[in-house]
């Protein structure tokens, strides 16, 4: 029975009929010789030997080089909450990002349930299969307390990349404009309009990069951020104590005026009367996918660097950038969690690998190019290490 | 550091370096275009038709070729419990012998918990990113209970390898020993040593293919279960109940006297007097691992067809028959569970392969042979369509 719901002309259900990804085999399975190393008799020797020293899994199993990409459905793409089973296709496009940039093995893990006590059981559970769990998709605020109890109680990174992915590759791309228009970092006024898991976790990556939380203000979308306001929750209250020193209050236009940066990561419109409030030549990232808060061709009018999220403008700021390069490289110190040095270092490699070839539309490298992942795991491996987070 | 536990000059640790397995992209992802079908903003339409109509989920995701082989590694091989990170390496061997046999895609899930309710929590919170759920390496009696109930909850089929692998390979081999002895399975004594996992599954496989219950002896480490016996487990209740009409009593040697066969699945021994009281020219599938119940040697003094679970004498039998092709024909006819008659489906096709080269030292396909999962596959769907638990 042909769907209603599917447009068969749409190249996007031709590519995507029985899913993006297989397993396959990396042993030989040809022989009964074979099968005996691969699997019994000699397979109990590879188990007696992990159940004696078990360190040996990382040698001996596939969770060296193994990602669970876990999600509850609840916030996917801009589609919000649409559930485990409409969330496997992003899930599926993730893993075979991380495949295909940074030869990480991903798997798909979508949740039948969206309780957090229950998430948090369930991925501890399944741990042990896997080198590191990248969560993806998990609303705003659960995300937090998702991610910060699994990351202290499992030995292996856990990395909310809807929340650091984004934060890793912002500050990368904040890092060049600020060096195109020779400026730095802490002298810049910042403002975020979004607090969901990305303006929170942009927040904390700029102010870990060097841009002065007291210069910086956040707004929701009850507008600015700060100290007074009631019935914060406990994440924005953090963040207000931490930004917005001279307490503005207002909109998202009372935030803008004269400010040098705007990074959207919420999802709404920002007018553009808001965005003529900016101090000129300055900066304008409008993250919201598919309708960028600002239309970068309006941004382009007030500011001297725009970027997106989008794939047809410049400067598409792609989460692609940060999370293949941040896993491998951690699952090859074998690092024990995701320190704010490794997600710092993450950036600067981003940021460096454009080089030379700084412009106002190329601030960041291209989704496709084959550079970063190797050069963001690099980094990453070394700052586990300085860090003391690694175990190799 | 050299580790003390590995042997360096065994090919079975060069061979599992990094795991047996890995990942697969099955769509290209090297263009902007490719990335923008495969990823945002592409996928947002196949993720907003699976929204709308959940069964989508089966055509545009891997899931109707994917299962998750589940361990909670308290009973692996002969070792026990030995936890699931020494079990991982089973578990991979297992996902890749899926894809070699029958093109399912499988992934090892090893659980932090031995607890029955959060094994079941958690298989169903992860459920739906699967086709199947193959259970694996569960210790009785907890198998039964994890099993059943994640059967009935769960809209997919649900396999406790250990159990219904096992029974249907072993009801294959005993069809096909009978016909070569001219038998009619309704009219031979059968013992049953060993009342774990695989003891009940192959009690109740063999009855359901034709074996008369009243006529059928099983014997755990107290001896013959018969109805009087104190502090029998509900399972062994009811084997009681079924089973061994006449009342025996006694231990194996006692079960075995005057009888036809004997199929040992405890992993203990049986000596060889005990043996050597069958009937002339019987039947012994000794199938513990590494070392049978009885020395195939031994056995053939006694019996007329032998059988064991090792690769290195003739007549193994051996799991591989059965799940590649039980999964992939279930995933193929989207069943909804597996029926008794799915699984008697997949004996009778494991048995018809060997056809007109059956002889008493080749009851049963070679492990290799590429005729039995596509053979057991047309079995199980057609008989998951017969039985009503098939949704295409």
């Amino acid at each position: 029975m042909p769907s209603s719901t599917v447009d068969p002309s749409d190249p996007v259900f031709a590519l995507h009929r029985g899913g993006k990804m297989a397993v396959a085999a990396t042993i030989p399975l040809a022989t009964r010789e074979d099968l005996s190393l691969a699997y019994t008799p000699g397979v109990a020797r590879v188990c007696e030997a992990i159940a004696a020293e078990p360190g040996l899994v990382d040698d001996y199993t596939w969770v060296s080089h193994t990602v669970a990409v876990v999600t509850d459905g609840t916030a996917v793409l801009g589609l919000g909450n649409i559930g485990p089973r409409a969330a496997l296709p992003v899930m599926e496009g993730k893993a075979v990002l991380f495949k295909q940039f940074a030869g990480v093995d991903a798997v798909p893990i979508c949740l039948d349930t969206q309780d957090t006590e229950e998430i948090i059981a369930t991925v501890t559970a399944l741990a042990p299969s896997f080198g590191g769990i990248n969560l993806e998709d998990i609303s705003a605020p659960r995300c937090f307390e998702i991610e910060r109890r699994l990351d202290e109680s499992l030995p292996i990174p856990v990395f909310h990349d809807d929340q650091h992915g984004t934060a890793i590759v912002v500050l990368a791309a904040l890092r060049n404009a600020a060096a195109l228009l020779n400026r730095k970092l802490g002298d810049l006024k910042v403002v975020i309009s979004g607090a969901g898991a990305a303006g929170v976790a942009v927040s904390r990556m700029l102010v870990a990069g060097g841009v002065d939380p007291a210069e910086l203000v956040i707004c929701d979308s009850s507008g600015i951020i700060h100290r007074d306001r009631d019935r914060l929750t406990s994440v924005k209250a953090e963040l207000a104590e931490l930004t917005n020193a001279a307490g503005r209050t207002g909109d998202v236009a009372a935030a803008l005026r004269g400010a040098d940066v705007l990074i959207g990561v919420s999802g709404g419109r920002i007018p553009e009367s808001a965005v003529a409030g900016m101090a000129p030549g300055g900066i304008v990232f409008a993250l919201a996918n598919p309708t960028p808060e600002v239309h970068p061709e309006v941004a382009a009018r007030y500011a001297a660097v725009v970027a997106t999220g989008r794939s047809d403008y410049p400067n598409q700021i792609n989460n692609v950038l940060a999370f293949p390069g941040v896993f491998r490289g951690a699952l090859g110190a074998r690092a024990t969690g995701i320190s704010e040095g490794m997600k710092v270092a993450a950036a600067d490699a981003i940021a460096q690998v454009v080089g030379d070839d700084l412009r106002a539309d190329a601030i960041v490298p291209s989704p496709l190019d084959p550079r970063v992942a190797p050069a963001v795991a690099e980094a990453v491996a070394e700052a586990a290490r300085r860090d003391g987070m690694a175990r190799a």
